[in-house]
């Protein structure tokens, strides 16, 4: 059966919950991309338990991670450190990948034409979300755009972003609203063992979450009392 | 040093006369992406004899055949074979593959980003080509929008396509008229040791030399000749 479209699902809370708005609409296949970030194994075993909670039949991972090679970014350098997160700057962070979702849009689409699936979803997050010039909902029509006229005539593939305005804790109450498995997804962007509460995806899952009025049901390695203990 | 394009370099004829024209402007960072096709090794070597003609020190070569894996197209899917040219009909051929362009633009734009480079060379054709919908300046020109609402502020990253309204005949003279070295590119879609002289990628080519009547400097399988004394 033709899947109706493709979820792009990282392993992370935003992408688990963009599948479980696909979810209501008809069978998804699953799309997750490595792009040389340091906790991939970890997102990796995120994505098929997201994708085996939900039966999905058609998966597809792949590995891009020349976007290592290209750099310019600590999340895939391993020479940048990623630093403890800092939600009140209003620059573009450091852990910004160079045109990062070009990149994954582009597998979609391509998967998307050949599949003859209609919609590819995308949990991109703009307001509350670290400042990524690929995340808003701009780009996203630009690039819808580009894919109409780069792909044959009557593809047409439409990029939904279903969380593209809401804040984190939204997203939270969204999850819980859709019965996600929000417990089997993986945020943080330094450790794979225990999520370290410190760096900037930490952070906005964290804040979601308190904001939610809700307790994140994975494990920190640091809580916001030793943070408060702190001298 | 800067280098101030990058230019896209498969190793066939016009992706070499791209980076003649690029020469012109100043010092250029090559791009080569591997996507599952068949003659990829012969292609490789083609883009590194260019490459050293043109003293090039930015180099990369990237590996994207999870195309193969996502397939739909005979130049990466191993079960459909890659048919003798037809260069009258008008539909898409089966040798297009799906949103390829897409995928070569966003790593040469990452790359692009973090180098500071800001010119993206391609050397696309729309007239005289293979009527890929990923192959019009209307796609590029979309593809840049997104470029460009997709990177860093200030990124100012276009897409040059200096061979888009030429006819083969036209890039031929092109690249004799600056010195490109046309006999270290490899066109043909099937074959490694000989070119075919059978697919649409040599019949293209082989139109283009006669057309701006000059001997194609390399050696066919096939010859125009054995084709008139075939039965």
């Amino acid at each position: 059966m033709t899947p109706k479209s493709i979820v792009l699902v990282s392993g992370g809370m935003d992408s688990c919950v963009a599948a479980a708005i696909a979810a209501q609409k008809g069978e998804s296949a699953f799309l997750h991309v490595n792009y040389g970030q340091r906790t991939e194994g970890r997102e990796l075993k995120a994505f098929n338990d997201i994708a085996d909670f939900y039966c999905v039949k058609e998966r597809l991972s792949v590995d891009i991670s020349h976007l290592r090679a290209i750099g310019g970014s600590a999340l895939t350098d391993r020479k940048i450190e990623v630093p403890k997160g800092d939600l009140g700057k209003s620059e573009i962070p450091i852990t910004y990948v160079p045109f990062r979702n070009a990149h994954l849009l582009a597998i979609a689409i391509s998967w998307a034409e050949v599949l003859g699936a209609h919609e590819v979803y995308i949990g991109a997050v703009e307001e509350d979300g670290s400042g990524y010039p690929d995340c808003r909902r701009e780009f996203f029509d630009a690039f819808e755009k580009a894919a109409s006229l780069g792909t044959r005539p009557g593809s047409g593939i439409s990029i939904i972003t279903p969380l593209i305005k809401m804040r984190k804790s939204d997203i939270v109450k969204k999850g819980l609203a859709l019965g996600a498995p929000l417990p089997l997804t993986w945020s943080c962007y330094r450790e794979s063992r225990l999520a370290c509460g410190e760096c900037d995806s930490c952070l906005l899952r964290l804040r979601g979450f308190a904001e939610a009025g809700v307790e994140d049901p994975i494990t920190y390695r640091i809580t916001s009392k030793d943070q408060e203990t702190r001298p």
